[in-house]
């Protein structure tokens, strides 16, 4: 089976740091070639695969301000779809526009909806749902007006998290410091909780870093740490009473929710969006309504077995159960 | 023959008020399908055209929020060339986006550039040169890296722009209040030779307007009257003993400069770009490299025949004389 992996172009594929969609293609990719499958990674040239690497655009936008980012989506598309023929099916996991490219290539095509942002997109979506087989990403991310083959959630490398068994007192913040992921409210529940904050991930939004973050922090009762990597990601996860994760928007999938969980430790998030999917209230975690409900669940963290929160991503968010699922959609689709 | 007409989506074809590209596409297809062309122009759903109009996008997405440009100009392309085999050619007026699309399609493709803004843009145009005929809009535009099929400057409706044998003692500013258009520049020159300044255009950056123009608007002196169009426009054109074209850019065609010579207007432009291939230096105009020589140069009007200015437009900047250069290119491209 010969499959043209398309990967966005904002960050390299694996992404350095932050690039969740360009994680998520990578794990995929390298899954899939680990079970023999022939895949060709569309990415930046800087990108890295043990299939074969495609690529035309020199180095990823977010990273290189030389790079326009629209001259080189077209030129990374037209490189991709110039050799569609070559391929059985086309892997889109960089949003819709390769559906523009869709009818004028006999190669079927899969789209992965990394989060469906907003309506505004809607119109190159709606038209190309006979064409293109959509995946969404959490059954919560489903359009009522698109038709999916699959809901396929996100797996993670479960070997890259080590088990912590223990955990630490304190609590954690990992993600982007944006309204979005709740920061300011991690640092509510933090100090009416009387623990410890542990902050990790991109500042995003510099004006809400300055208002609701940077004040608090005091390298004591809050310590912000940057985007973290490597090992010290992986120990971050796991040394922590409990990942506060109390987002503000309908988030179509938590990566650091379900490597905190293979970590051993528990989530307690906003019960919005994805969150539901991936946390079993009262075994891995606690779904919460408001900041109140999250210090009280704070509480409660002793009900937490944190064997049974790895053991959950075991069962279902593991890379290997992601790379089934397509495998076997692409079988599906090709009949 | 069957041309599919590729516009940009920014405005409508043609625009209200301003939207160069847009103008000229309206032009050129109209003038097409009054020789007998059967033109499919590819542009907003509130364009209108003589010929066939094939729209998708709701509107321009520089006057309606609600359109994401992003999501509409996929869509825009998408909708052509899954088209295109009903077409004996497709002229792009709308940069680089279609040329991902050359190589999927067998219709042979004309691209006018208009105006080969940075270097940045290049990854989009190089490679498909063997596959697109590109036209420049100036010799002065014109990219040493790349071939081109033929330099056509753009032509105006002459008939519409009224020859005005003695006009004003008046200067005119006419264009976008940018720092590119030298709006600063006229006012200096204005001022430094005792002449009132008539200014008309889009102001496109607030700030350089507030700083460098707002200060000097007096109502008497300089007077500005915002975008101009329809019968205003072509008054202002015509009322004025120079148009002021100070421009601090490598500008790659001039409409205003045409617009005022068919009016019988002279033009005081920065010897740079296309503007020595527009303006006949002591004939129709004159060629100067900073203030000082524009200056030098208002005192030298009356050395200019009006006339002459309006018979350099009918010679060499008509609909009828862009239209018979395409229609040519066309031809030859089609064998």
């Amino acid at each position: 089976m010969l499959i043209a992996m398309l990967a966005p172009i904002s960050w390299p594929t694996p992404p350095r740091h932050y690039g969740p969609w360009e994680l998520v293609t990578s794990l995929l990719t390298e899954a899939l070639v680990a079970r023999g499958v022939d895949v060709t990674l569309f990415a930046t040239q800087d990108s890295i695969t043990a299939g074969t690497l495609a690529g035309v655009v020199p180095a990823p936008y977010s990273e290189d301000p030389s790079i326009d980012a629209k001259v080189w989506e077209y030129a990374h598309l037209a490189h991709l779809f110039e050799r569609a023929g070559e391929f059985d099916l086309i892997h889109n996991q960089a949003d819709f526009p390769a559906h523009a490219f869709s009818g004028l290539v006999d190669t079927p095509m899969v789209t992965t909806i990394h989060g469906f942002g907003s309506d505004r997109i809607l119109p190159m979506y709606a038209p190309y749902q006979d064409r293109v087989h959509y995946v969404a990403i959490s059954d919560s991310d489903r359009h009522p007006a698109l038709r999916y083959a699959a809901t396929i959630h996100h797996g993670i490398p479960a070997g890259d998290f080590a088990f912590d068994p223990v955990g630490t007192d304190d609590l954690l913040f990992f993600g982007r410091i944006h309204p979005d992921k709740g920061a300011a409210e991690a640092i509510e529940t933090a100090a009416r909780t009387d623990r410890r904050l542990m902050m990790a991930g991109i500042v995003q939004d510099e004006g809400y870093h300055e208002r609701c973050v940077a004040p608090a922090i005091d390298g004591d009762r809050v310590v912000y740490r940057g985007p973290v990597g490597g090992a010290d990601r992986v120990a971050a996860l796991g040394q922590a009473a409990a990942l506060l994760h109390l987002i503000n928007f309908d988030e179509p999938f938590g990566l650091s929710v379900v490597e905190a969980l293979a970590s051993g430790t528990p989530v307690i998030a906003t019960r919005r969006g994805s969150m539901p999917e991936l946390i079993d209230h009262g075994v891995t975690g606690f779904l919460v309504d408001n900041v109140d409900e999250a210090v009280a669940a704070v509480a409660r963290l002793g009900e937490i077995d944190r064997a049974a929160c790895r053991q959950a991503v075991l069962d279902r968010f593991t890379v290997e159960r992601m790379a089934d699922r397509y495998l076997a959609l692409y079988k599906e689709i090709l009949g």
